[in-house]
């Protein structure tokens, strides 16, 4: 079934206008196997809002429109819309009689303007709405449906909960379940995941979406079952599809960090860490120490900013220094295995790189980073150039490195 | 001028898609004195795009579209807005030189599916993007004005930034000015701000507004003007009554970072620091290093996180850590005088506490962190409490350490 939905209010078209009733909505849909494949955003304004609905009924059979029926002046939803279809409005006696007894229960005389609430698309359906004064409507046109419910979020999703959804439940015969996964990759770039997973791609369709972030491509997964315990089989399929495809890049699901996943595997091998940073400045340390429990792993950092400090906290010789420069594959690794052998862990990692957005040369431009990693089998460096503001490459350089380990330490 | 907005992306379409492009873009016409009158959004799906291109072109006169233009096979915006008007793609011979340049430099071969993002709408112009891979494009059509943006918010207000906006500026006759600036203020809480300004509140009304972040305050305020000669008069008025009311607690405007006044104030006395973290794990140097030419005052960092790296980095006598444990005034004193005398700074600051959300007990709760500050005239230690996450808890001990530090080195 295709679906839209219609967001009506002025304030919606503001720079603060988030519009959360059609989040909602989606939510809600979703669940049903429905899936928004429009959504429309316009102000109070009846010519507006009568071509919306115009276009609307072109292209779905499903139409929800939130806001605009209240009260006040500037409420013009069902006006538009019966003008839309060339439909009379009519007054609902329930809803008149409701409305009024509101006001006398509050000992209030009934507002004369307050009638345009008890007025009605001709063959409503009318939807209750005790939440406040403005009920929605349920409209069969052409075979479609049009649903208008009030702005007010409240008041919307009481409306939805008690009135629409048990009647779309209904409405679908087999009802199905669409949930959402994201898997997180790491150490592949958009294009090679995009690569490496086209045949899913194309299998998916717009079901399997690329994302990328810093150093990370999320990848967004939608299936469809009958029930939680179908949608979970299926996911579990596919996640075992990514993890042949793109092996020990995949991180696995949702909130799951490269920095936890490598604690894990530190943790797995009862093993210790250490790490000396210039260029990120204690960007790494923190990221590791971001998990609860890194203690049981993370010995120490060195923030080995000047030269002084490269030399005197990390062993790093002054000559080496000298005659290769601080940023070079050199340092990063005696950086890496100085932090090791002093903190007397099992891994240690060394960061020298150039920051920016000053302080490169055509030699040594910026975005160069080295990242050492030393264990008992050696020393590894990686010559890395990153693109981007300052705190991306310090970033990218964190990133970097704490691959490097996870590279290393997954079970080959 | 009619103006809309088509933001792409099936992520749009999601129970979790907020469009926050559009806020953005929002903001910046009106500050234009331009009003967005509709907002479409749609999934990266040609015929459904087509669609939405062509009703946009006959409601309005300035159409921005963002997202959908990347390399990927669901990047289909331009191809279907050329459908969409009948126009043909064309090579951008510029563009394809960036995107090869960039490969060159991270010495990489060029993918041949990238060059799909040097191919245009005949008769564009094109809008530079030195922040990703995928320029904009302005295309006139029928008098009418289409602007395609990327969708990665970062790029997408880069782009606008320095090519949408010079020329709408230049295409509106009488720009009408409303402009925003923020302030950031430190070390008071929101109702002590609240109270400090009460005049200023009650005078402008919903024009200056306060908005607590962590560890920071900050007052939006909102002004109109015919120019930016005159709103920044304005800005530069209140800003005098700020400070007058604040006083040092008044970073400054916007982009001031508190990591930036530090450093601005230890850079005027040709003064160092060092720092020594434990349960920050490094946050703190990060933050100092964010700043661009930080290595003109700040020497090293020790993440001191196990009671070892603490003996052996910092000289904490082991004695002290026994007596009075890792967490403890004399502790965090110790971890500030001995960075600060190991690495020959003016200034040392030692970090020790519970970031949780283990680890705590009744008589040392998650949350309470020892702060010192050393310098040549002694060390100050204090005891906070924060609340709240892991990360949150990390960045209040690193904020308030650099806020000890601001007041301390401010000209009293």
């Amino acid at each position: 079934m295709r679906v839209e939905i219609i967001s009506i209010g002025s304030e919606l078209l503001t720079p603060e206008g988030v519009d959360t009733n059609s989040l909602y909505l989606t939510k809600e849909l979703n669940r049903l196997g429905l899936e928004v494949q429009l959504k429309t955003t316009v102000g109070d304004e009846e010519e507006k809002l009568i071509d919306a609905f115009k276009s609307a009924l072109l292209r779905s059979e499903l139409i929800i429109a939130t806001g605009g029926i209240g009260p006040t002046g500037d409420d013009v939803t069902k006006q538009a819309f019966c003008r839309a279809i060339g439909r009379q409005m009519t007054l609902d006696e329930e809803v008149l009689t409701y409305l009024k007894d509101r006001f006398v229960r509050r000992r209030k005389p009934f507002p004369s303007h307050f009638q345009q609430q008890a007025m009605v698309p001709q063959g409503s359906l009318v939807l209750k709405n005790p939440a406040g004064t403005a009920p929605g409507v349920w409209i069969k046109e052409n075979q479609k449906d049009v649903i208008l419910l009030p702005g007010v979020p409240r008041e919307m999703e009481y409306v939805f909960q008690n009135s629409v959804l048990p009647r779309l439940q209904k409405m679908l015969k087999e009802p199905q379940i669409l949930d959402r996964r994201v898997f997180k990759v790491v150490g592949l770039t958009e294009s090679e995941v995009d690569q490496l997973l086209k045949e899913e791609i194309a299998e998916l369709k717009g079901d399997l979406i690329l994302l990328a972030g810093w150093g990370e491509i999320k990848v967004h997964l939608k299936v469809r079952g009958k029930d939680n315990e179908e949608t979970e089989r299926i996911f579990d399929r596919y996640e075992t599809r990514l993890h042949e495809k793109l092996g020990s890049h995949l991180l696995g699901r949702g909130e799951v960090t490269l920095a936890g996943v490598v604690g894990e595997l530190l943790r797995e091998k009862g093993a210790t860490l250490a790490v000396a940073e210039s260029c990120t400045g204690g960007l790494l340390g923190s990221r590791i120490t971001d998990v609860s429990g890194s203690s049981d792993y993370f010995n120490r950092g060195i923030v080995a900013y000047s030269n002084d400090a490269k030399i005197e906290e990390l062993g790093v010789p002054k000559e080496l220094i000298e005659s290769h420069g601080a940023v070079s594959p050199e340092v990063a690794e005696a950086m890496a295995k100085g932090v090791r052998r002093l903190s007397r862990t099992d891994y240690g990692i060394g960061i020298t790189g150039i920051a920016g957005p000053t302080g490169g040369t055509p030699e040594k431009p910026v975005g160069l980073v080295y990242i050492g990693l030393a264990s008992e089998e050696g020393t590894k460096v990686e010559r890395c150039f990153f693109l981007g503001s300052r705190k991306k490459i310090k970033f990218l350089s964190s990133q970097k490195a704490l691959d490097m380990l996870r590279d290393f330490l997954f079970p080959k």
